[in-house]
This record gives C-alpha cells, structure tokens and sequence, in this order.
C-alpha cells in the first residue's frame, strides 16, 4: 500500500510471480484492471540462453509483448506481422561446423521483428548492463507503465534429465526439451543450474505488496525456478495471507504446455489438488477453474482457501475479471 | 608452385592481400582464371567490430559473397534479395538506453538475409572458434573453393582521427568513420589498435606463392592493417619481385570510397605515383588503368615496372582479363 501524499491517494501493489504464456495474459487482463504503475512483474528466466549467438529471454519478452498487445495471439509467442527471412538464411550454415554439430540453431524460431530485441538485449549486455535495467529500457520502448523484472540478474539455466527418443537418459537445457523435441520425451528430474549463486532482486516487492500472485504458470519449470532462489520461499511464507495462485491445470489438464505431464511424472497429481500441494507452504489461496468445482474440499484439505473463477482467459474481458476476483482473494 | 605426384600436373599457387569491394571483384575475376582452389584470399579484419550485439566483418563478408556471385551488385555490399525487417524493428530502441546514447545501432544496416552470416560468426566466437576457422567453415556453406584467410585472429581495430561535423578532433572507429559519417569529414591520422599484439597466420602464403597480389582496395585503410602485422612488410620484400599490386586509384580519383581524399589528407600524392611510392618496398610491379598511361616514366621512376591495363571491373570478363594480365607480369 503506497500513500500519495500530494494527491491523498491510497495505491495498492500487486507483485506476479510469473512464467509465460499464462502469466502474460493475466499481466495483461491486471494491468487493464488496475493502475498498471502498481504491477511489478517477476518473470522466470530460467528458459533463457544463448540461441545462434544471442541471449534470448523468452518469458521477459513473452509478458511484454502480451501486455503491449503486440503478441502473435495465434501462435501464442513472438510478434504478430512477423517474417523469418533471418532464419530462412540461417539453415545455410546449418551443418558446416567440423564436428558436424549444429552452431547455426535451426529449430529455434526467432522471427525479423523479433530478433532487434534479442540484438538489442544482446548489445546491452556486451556493455555489461544487468538484464534488469536492460529489460527496463525494453520496457519503456514498448511504452509500458508496470515494471517487469527478471527473477534475477545471474544467468540460471533449467536443465531437464529426460528419456531421449533413442532411449538414452540426457540431461537438455529447457528450450532443447521444450522446443527442439517439443516436451515430447519423459522428464525424470528438473534442476536450476547457477539457481544457488543467484540473488533475486525483488524480495522487497514480495514484502510490500498487497497481494502477491502467483500466475497460471507451470509450477515445475516457470515458477520452480523462482522459488529455487535463496529466500523467496521463505518471504512468500512470511506473507502467505497475501499471496494468491492460480491454477494452471483445468479438469487434470495445461491449457498449454507439458505441465501436467510433467507432474505425473515428478511424482504429483495433475489436478488443482496436485497444484494445491506444491503451493500450500507459501500460498494462501488458490483460485481454480469452474469446471474444477467439485475439488474444492479437496484444496481445502490442503490448507488453502479455494476461489472458483473463470481462469481460461480467451479474452481481455475474462482475463480482467480473473485479475480482480484473484486479487480480491486476498485484498 | 605444387607438384601433384598422382597427376603429374604443375599447379601456382596465388596469394591475395584484400580489402573489401575491389579486392572481392578481382578474386572474382581470378577466380574464373584459374583453379579456384590455387587462391589464398588474406582479407582485412581492421574493420570487424560489434554491431548490435553481432561481431561484423565486412571484408570477408563482402569477398565471400562476391566471389559467390551473391552480393547486391548494385549496393556493393550485403547480399541480393535482402531485406530489412529487422533492421526496421530496431528503431524502437534507439534511446531507451539511460545515457540517451544508443546501443541499437541504426546506422550500420544489416539486411535479413546478411544477419544469418553474422547470427552465425557470433555463435561460433562464442564457442570459443577461431575466425579462421569460422570464416573457413563461411566458405564451405557458400560452395567456394578459394581460401579465404582473415590477416589474423586477433581483433585489430582501425582507428581514424578525423575532424568532427562540429569541428571537434575525435578518435573513431573505422565503420564510425566510413558509415556512420559517410566519409565526409577530413582525416589526421590512422591507426590500427591490437595490431602490434597480432599474429599473421598467412606469413606462409607469401613465402609459397608464385605470385602476391596486392588487390585494388584502400591503400591505407584495407591494405594498411594488413601490413601493420608483424612481419607482413618483410616476407613482402623478402618476395618482391613476386609480389604486384593494382592500384586503386584511376586518373586521380578512387572509384569508390575516401582513398583519393585520405591519400591526401596524410601527405601523399593521390595518384598512381603515390599509390607506387607507398608499395616501392614490397612491390616489384604495378598494375594501373589505361587512363594513367601517361604516368608509366613516373611510376617506373619510384622503381617499380608498370603495366597497363583496363582495371575497372565492371564485368567478370574484364574482372577475369585483369587478373590474368596481373599474374602474368610477376609470373
């Protein structure tokens, strides 16, 4: 809560603990629902690294072209009037290199408009400025009032230990399972590389919020690599009357994604019950699907409050009704 | 010279020191006249530098893609059928940077099809390959049987002190001056930064060839890092009356570029005597236009032999004739 002594305006704060797709779009529905000054979203950077010699931050960019409605909403990534003569051309160099491996990267689609941001972003931290004041500038140059931070300014890398299509166990970066086999192989652990050394910077943003929600985001691969940073957990606990999630399983399944997969895989269940659990330590309340309705004494039994709502946000309007019902969940 | 034991066949061996456009045409052109796979290109790298987060080497860039046939001919750099999304999308972050300067560089344009090279370079530098190798491995993606050397690994950059728009006296880096400026202020001096610490990998190719051409490029600015290199003026000399340069500059005047103004603006002559006087030590012979024929008594006078010949490339047929004429003179 932030007192405007000039104007006597009492502001609320809302910090989102946020992933991708699903947390773009509900960014999107808060901020057309609140102040959008009064947002600070911590995105997952977890996915991030070096694609074809930039370093690409696909959930920063994800939540910000969503919020500026700049996002391609068919293919649910990159920007809307996009071409792919860049990556027409990189398949030149596809195979050149001595060991026959693949420096060009072929598979990971970054479209013409897209790439100046990944250039931009790339420049900047050639001159040795943090990834938050980098996405910051981003930011402004999509004229965006609510702050988006990255969970950290340390590289940390999602690694996934997966049964490879030949058989063979491999440990993958996140975007090598995620895009280049397209999360279709069994996953037999998660780790968050450099997650330890890592110093999250919006620790403070957790303390003075209102409300702290966590996005409909996966819990294991977008919000895990936030929760693996020293504290975070511990500061979500200590507010965890403010702090609201929102189910990213619906009737046992992701909208999008490998989340409910990769729960049964992990050892827990895809359902809100499943969700419930893995946030009950640092969450209050969960807010699940309508078509969920019959778990809520199941989430109860797990020590959270259950707010039913309309989460599947095919619309602006659903996604700013979600926003206000989620915040009102725990205001 | 090479003795091929199984075919019995004699085969020479040509080495080429290299700018950007003029040396690319005459490669092209050599290229046609000869087995391909005989050339060694040794290519200047003063101009390499980050842009936009991509490490750009123009020269090599331009040789490739014109012995290639693939270069926009009428641009004379980058390649055909470009475009230029993503150089169009990067204006959005031309001052979001705090100190209002930019790291979104608007005025080096690369086109789509042109970033796949430099999506590439950078990939391979950030896996920790030499750009020899990578320019090698460049090459083989583009089918071309020359060698195409960089004059070295190490990063050398040249430095122009130029008179500023406003007066000002200001040290900049070469594509500061030639783009970004457009060649449009006077030259002080030129210096090339890294060159005292690099090693010339192509010292053997001099030694081997049966002829070393000195390519019509800049002799200050594309031929001048070259010599910079430790060791280069020397194995030069050494092969001298092997070794014959074309000169860039025709009837006075460069037919692209600063070279006439710069050859002034440092005290030489701009013309094919002083192009001569700056080659006498390391060069037996002369290659100059048939415009210049009245210049022969005062390039032989510097003690240089003269030979003349059409040198403007504006076809693959002269390209192909000049460097016939040129080989044949030290040959």
């Amino acid at each position: 809560m932030r007192f405007d002594r000039e104007n006597g305006v009492v502001t609320s704060k809302y910090t989102v603990i946020a992933g991708g797709v699903g947390a773009a779009r509900f960014l999107r529905g808060l901020a057309a629902a609140v102040d959008p000054s009064s947002i600070t979203a911590v995105v997952n950077t977890g996915d991030d690294g070096w694609i074809n010699g930039l370093w690409v931050s696909p959930d920063l960019d994800t939540v910000t072209y969503t919020v500026s409605g700049a996002i391609d909403t068919e293919r649910g990534w990159g920007l809307g009037d996009e071409s792919w003569r860049v990556m027409e051309s990189v398949g030149r160099y596809a195979s050149v290199r001595p060991d026959g491996s693949s420096a060009a990267n072929t598979w990971f689609n970054l479209g013409d408009r897209d790439l100046a941001t990944h250039l931009y972003r790339t420049a900047r931290l050639r001159e040795g400025a943090s990834l938050s004041a980098i996405t910051d500038e981003i930011r402004r140059a999509w004229e965006l009032s609510l702050r988006i931070v990255p969970m950290c300014d340390q590289p940390v890398a999602t690694l996934v230990d997966i049964v490879d299509t030949d058989g063979t166990e491999r440990r993958v970066s996140f975007q090598e399972y995620f895009v280049q086999r397209r999360h279709g192989v069994p996953v037999r652990d998660v780790h968050f590389d450099g997650a330890a050394d890592a110093i999250p910077t919006f620790l403070p943003d957790i303390d003075s919020a209102d409300a702290v929600v966590i996005a409909p985001s996966n819990p294991i691969v977008s919000i895990g690599p936030i929760r693996a940073l020293a504290g975070v957990d511990a500061a979500l606990s200590a507010r965890r009357n403010s702090v609201v999630a929102i189910s990213p399983i619906i009737a046992g399944a992701a909208l999008k994604g490998p989340a409910d997969r990769m729960l049964i895989e992990l050892g827990h269940e895809a359902s809100v019950v499943g969700v419930a659990r893995l946030y009950a330590p640092i969450c209050s309340t969960l807010v699940i699907d309508q078509r969920d309705t019959d778990s809520v004494a199941r989430v109860e039994a797990e020590g959270l409050r259950c707010v039913v709502a309309d989460t599947i946000m095919s619309s602006l309007d659903v996604a700013r009704a979600l926003a206000l019902t989620t915040i009102s969940a725990v205001a």
